[in-house]
């Protein structure tokens, strides 16, 4: 890929094209607000001059209710060999383009899974993508030129391509992140009324469950409406199983020996299904999870102790996988707990101790 | 306190007889299995000799359905000043205890909020408590001797007292752990039987919210058959949510214009109520959350490499509040993300850059 026309240059677009004019590809930059193309532009990003010819890839980053419009506009044009967007959902897009009667055998639908907590060309970042999964959704019909240009802007990017069918691609983020995020928003929203008391009790579980809570409202509005079948489907799923869920607590507290056994059944088999679940999550680096061993040190609240505690771990020549902060209520002591591969937990124990860190059951 | 009777040797019973007897308080160690108890001794949480005359505090640490009679054994015998159990549940054995008939005014009920990942006494630690609420829920036939043996006890474990009504108590745990763990628990039971692809693109937002959905199912269902009315009743809250937001979610594909705008304002509405929520997780020490500023570092997977980044932090002088670290997918390299408070990110930004790190949009 020599030439790519990024047609808007918010987070997204200025992150691609910042990646690409680093790797020496000519991308010209254009906006419905031209002043956003110029600072896309000011950035390194590439120039705000219209391309002379056709260039190689075209890729729109319009908001998704503009993008199969733009791009038909861009293909009637002939302004590329191949075209791709890079919206949050895909089936939708795809059947507007093919209700416009276009050859679409140019164009390849994408979702690049990067975090979108800012937006504009100034919060862009040429490493935006890096290591992060890019969703391509070509079709029978897609030009293998096409599919090659858009693994090229992935790779060109730092992000890792992975093939899917439009419609599933949106069923999978409906389930990875559209509806744990609705149902972190739900848990946190019981939290609204209740009493300080028991708000004090708060501890890291919940903690968890309620940290995207805290996100943007009007973005994930944008985003849920642009999915909005497969996330109810979703949900719906999840509803049945709170039903059941419910009907079985209530069970527990029937006078009847046999209601509560089957309310214990169905209490367990919500729980045993999660473990389920929750296994296949990937860890680190897309490999399934690995079973850490944690290692829990006390420190204090001096500024300086958590570079103390991994400097003292390098010593003991182990590598932290992974690293949590619990925050105790009411201390000026934090608890650091260290996830390190089984086999090397012993030796930092003992290495930390003998440093004179206290440690404590996980 | 001079004298304690701990009955029940389990990982709690163990834990406040070590944290005692470490303080200079004589334990006696009672369990119905006496090698469990000879087994605490062993550990140094005290003698498994009976005591002789009345004791100053029993500490009744018996599974929850064994604790009414427990206590109520113990008081009869006349075995102590005062009774307390430390049961995670405490409106039934309260009302089980007053089913007796027994004057309960040297009684009080407490649930130290203590991590229970593990059983038995080689699990126990004197520090399992350190700077944990620790709920004390006396009523006003509470001798105020006893109260303040409870608070004695409290002090000497390291934890921090919260005084609560028994049944403020059980609804404050059904609302910010025992539903958390189940809501959890179903989202990530979505995940068992989808696609291998749709798993693939898993981000930090469904993992944290799907952590404690791999606890153990046995110990999960002994903690909800104790308390199974009051959480259903904040599970039937979140249900109720749940099927409003499928409602909205389903108005946001109608063909009506004003049925799209009703949904989008029912979409937006919960995802607000969670925000709102959210902000009253406690932070750090038990504080109101504070907006830390995030600075993001990419690093590689070499052994060392925290440990360097914390070092050259600390060398900037600036306080980490909280650490996340990121697991790419397919990628050798981490995004660590260092929560600061938000005057300190830009020195450490352009200290951690100087040193050579390569910083990216958190």
């Amino acid at each position: 890929m020599r030439t790519a026309l990024v047609i808007g240059t918010g987070l997204i677009g200025t992150s691609a094209a910042l990646a690409l004019a680093g790797r020496g590809v000519t991308v010209h930059l254009r906006d419905h607000d031209p002043a956003s193309a110029r600072t896309a532009a000011a950035l390194g990003a590439g120039t705000d001059a219209e391309p002379e010819g056709r260039v190689d890839l075209a890729i729109v980053a319009v908001p998704p209710a503009h993008v199969a419009a733009t791009l038909a506009d861009a293909m009637r044009a002939g302004a590329a060999r191949g075209y791709l967007d890079v919206a949050s959902v895909k089936g939708g897009p795809r059947r507007d383009l093919e209700a416009t009667g276009l050859d679409l055998g140019a164009y390849i639908g994408s979702h690049p899974m990067s975090g979108k907590e800012r937006s504009g060309p100034l919060a862009g970042a040429a490493d935006l993508f890096e290591g992060r999964p890019w969703v391509l959704t070509p079709t029978r019909d897609t030009d293998t030129e096409v599919l090659n240009l858009a693994l090229e802007l992935v790779a060109l990017c730092g992000a890792v391509p992975v093939v899917m069918d439009a419609d599933a691609h949106d069923r999978a983020v409906a389930l990875v992140s559209h509806t744990p995020q609705l149902v972190s928003s739900m848990v946190a929203a019981r939290l609204e009324e209740a009493e300080e008391s028991a708000v004090r009790l708060c501890g890291q579980g919940i903690r968890d469950v309620t940290r995207i809570a805290a996100s943007d409202p009007r973005m994930w509005l944008e985003i849920l409406a642009a999915n909005p079948g497969p996330v109810a489907d979703v949900l719906a799923g999840v509803a049945a199983d709170l039903d059941e869920t419910v009907r079985a607590l209530r069970a527990l507290q029937s006078p009847d020996e046999e209601e509560r056994r089957g309310g214990a059944a169905g209490v367990e088999d919500v729980l045993r299904r999660g473990n389920a679940g929750r296994a296949r999550v990937p860890g680190k680096h897309g490999a399934a999870p690995t079973a850490y061993e944690t290692v829990a040190v006390l420190i204090s609240d001096r500024p300086g102790e958590l570079a103390r505690i991994f400097a003292d771990a390098g010593r003991a020549g182990v590598n932290i996988e992974d690293v949590r902060i619990e925050h105790a209520t009411g201390q000026q002591a934090g608890l650091v707990q260290l996830m390190v591969d089984p086999k090397a937990a012993p030796a930092l124990s003992h290495s930390l101790q003998s440093q004179g860190w206290s440690l404590r059951t996980p």
